[in-house]
């Protein structure tokens, strides 16, 4: 059984999502279907194709990811489907799949122009239901990738925060806020020497910290605390509480690393 | 595999929504679940009408729509079941199926009042548990929907904002606001003549508009655009922001096309 | 086809469940998942307890509940799986199976801590995707519960507020407030006389009702009603309204019950 997961910013309250999952399982009915989430914030490309690139690792070999965040719908961007390591992706080209590509090697990347494998009649605003949800299902059901249109070059790659180092230093900055409140930051644990970690100044806007954990509850509740989270990103956390709130942070506010 | 659909206004934070799929999988542990949304405001039967009829025609024939907005469970409101259209329907008899039953014909509606096919007890405040997922499961099994009870002949029915027609105006409202801040109205299309689109003023409360596209991003952030959107419906739109916040409108806010 | 359901405090902004989802599909793709809900306030182990206890039940025997609610991931406290009356349950040690295990009779309780069940790294801060997803997916591929680890006596306990009880009253509180903002309260209908129910006046806080109900539409809009709910717990509503609202009510917020 084939799996087809969703990433979108239709928020929950809509039936845009249902109704793309109704497109497909129209084409599939034995498809798997997986939220990612759809709380992507409206048009925020960055934040979905963040979101996407850290979840889309841990599906099985085959996976197709249908993504839409696609404030340019219906102008000329394109309309994407790409083999990227083992899985598979459906999306604009519009950046989306800018931050999976350079993680998963892209192994073979079409724009979708064949009107076979779309609904009959496409609108303008909505091709998430009318060209990619079709690609999808046609690809869970084992269309072969080169069939759904003509091979591009390269994906549309997304401006990417990258990490300023130093002799004695690393200067990132906040990538994410989860719903815990944590801050993570775009600086992994391979930018710093083994033995900044632990003993470094970690500047967040104004604050600096030195407290380093290994995990949450080494400390007492309100305690703002540093680590290196699940994946191996920097994270600023308050134990039990919101360092979102407490440093008034968010994506965007610089991180600095110094030892 | 049969496909089951929910829609409530239970919402995301409850387990409501779960209990009703659990019971659902004790009677066919093979069904597929999809929900449409639990995010209708509560007991808001109007709002929940209109997401079904907009996501319901999506979906495979055979496929199975549990709807519960419910604020008379326990009065002597129906609890129904229906074939409309290719679909069945589940649902409270208050008006929730009074628009989808507009767009897809009835072809048989009964009452649910067989005790073989509620669960043994049944309480007076959750009847989408104790009945109507019951009778989901049922259908999903086989049983058909004449076993479930007797004929009725009409669903309750739903008031819905009727567009006004003059020789050179169309007067609706905004029906819903999508979760962009887009204003979705009940004037489609073919209210108005084909010369209209592209050139009526529409004025929206107070505010008179003349800005029509074909799509969100054919105008800078911040614009006030018009369009026809993916359902055909008149529709008003900020680029990369919110007509709703824009222009302080929300369902009933009165939209009159001027030509 | 085995289900496993997910209970955790990630939010539906967030890509930490779906990652789980993806770990356990990786292992077994055949698996059906099912959300009970993933907005358990941060880290509030007592609200996800409870809404475990309230979901769990209606599932079909052998369903595989994974929840995640973990504030002190990483350090001492235990992960474990138990088979409680018919179901399987995978959660952290920490109370969050505190009520259900009263409610369905432990069968078997063991501590998860064989690494081939695990995956290769563990980190110190996700052991939602590290070590539970993973067990729940080898249990929902048959793998004996006995093979997963230890057996272990006893499950943390959760503090769990009692009714009060004289020859004519019974003092408990607010546990939980729903969608509708209805107070349910953890004062069961066994909990009373049979003739006090109907008749006895129910202090919220400081406001006396008396006004009993079997069903919230027995009464006009804006009524502040009292009844059993689905689940025989005794509730506070207002009709179309919220109680939560109305009485300034939360959990922990007492009731008392005088006959």
């Amino acid at each position: 059984m084939k799996i087809i997961t969703l990433l979108t910013d239709f928020g929950y309250q809509s039936h845009y999502a249902a109704v793309m999952k109704g497109v497909m399982l129209s084409l599939n009915p034995a498809v798997q279907l997986v939220d990612i989430t759809h709380e992507v914030p409206p048009q925020d490309v960055f934040r979905g194709a963040w979101l996407l690139a850290e979840a889309a690792p841990y599906f099985p070999a085959g996976t197709i990811h249908l993504a839409v965040v696609d404030p340019g719908v219906g102008t000329e961007r394109a309309c994407a489907a790409a083999k990227l390591g083992d899985q598979f992706f459906v999306a604009p080209d519009n950046g989306l799949l800018g931050i999976v590509s350079r993680r998963l090697p892209p192994a073979e990347v079409i724009r979708l122009d064949r009107p076979d494998f779309r609904r009959t009649v496409v609108s303008n605003t909505f091709h998430g239901r009318d060209i990619m949800a079709p690609a999808a299902a046609h690809l869970s059901l084992g269309v072969p990738l080169r069939d759904l249109g003509p091979r591009i070059d390269i994906l549309q790659p997304l401006p990417f925060p990258e990490v300023q180092r130093g002799d004695d230093y690393a200067a990132g900055c906040v990538i994410w806020v989860d719903g815990f409140g944590n801050l993570v930051t775009n600086i992994r644990r391979e930018a710093l020497p083994e033995t900044a970690a632990g003993q470094a100044v970690v500047t967040c806007g104004e604050r600096p910290l030195c407290d380093w954990v290994h995990t949450y509850a080494e400390r007492p509740a309100g305690s703002c605390v540093i680590l290196f989270g699940s994946s191996d990103y920097l994270e600023i956390a308050v134990v039990q509480g919101s360092a979102a709130e407490e440093l008034k942070a968010k994506p965007g506010t610089p991180v600095r690393v110094q030892w």
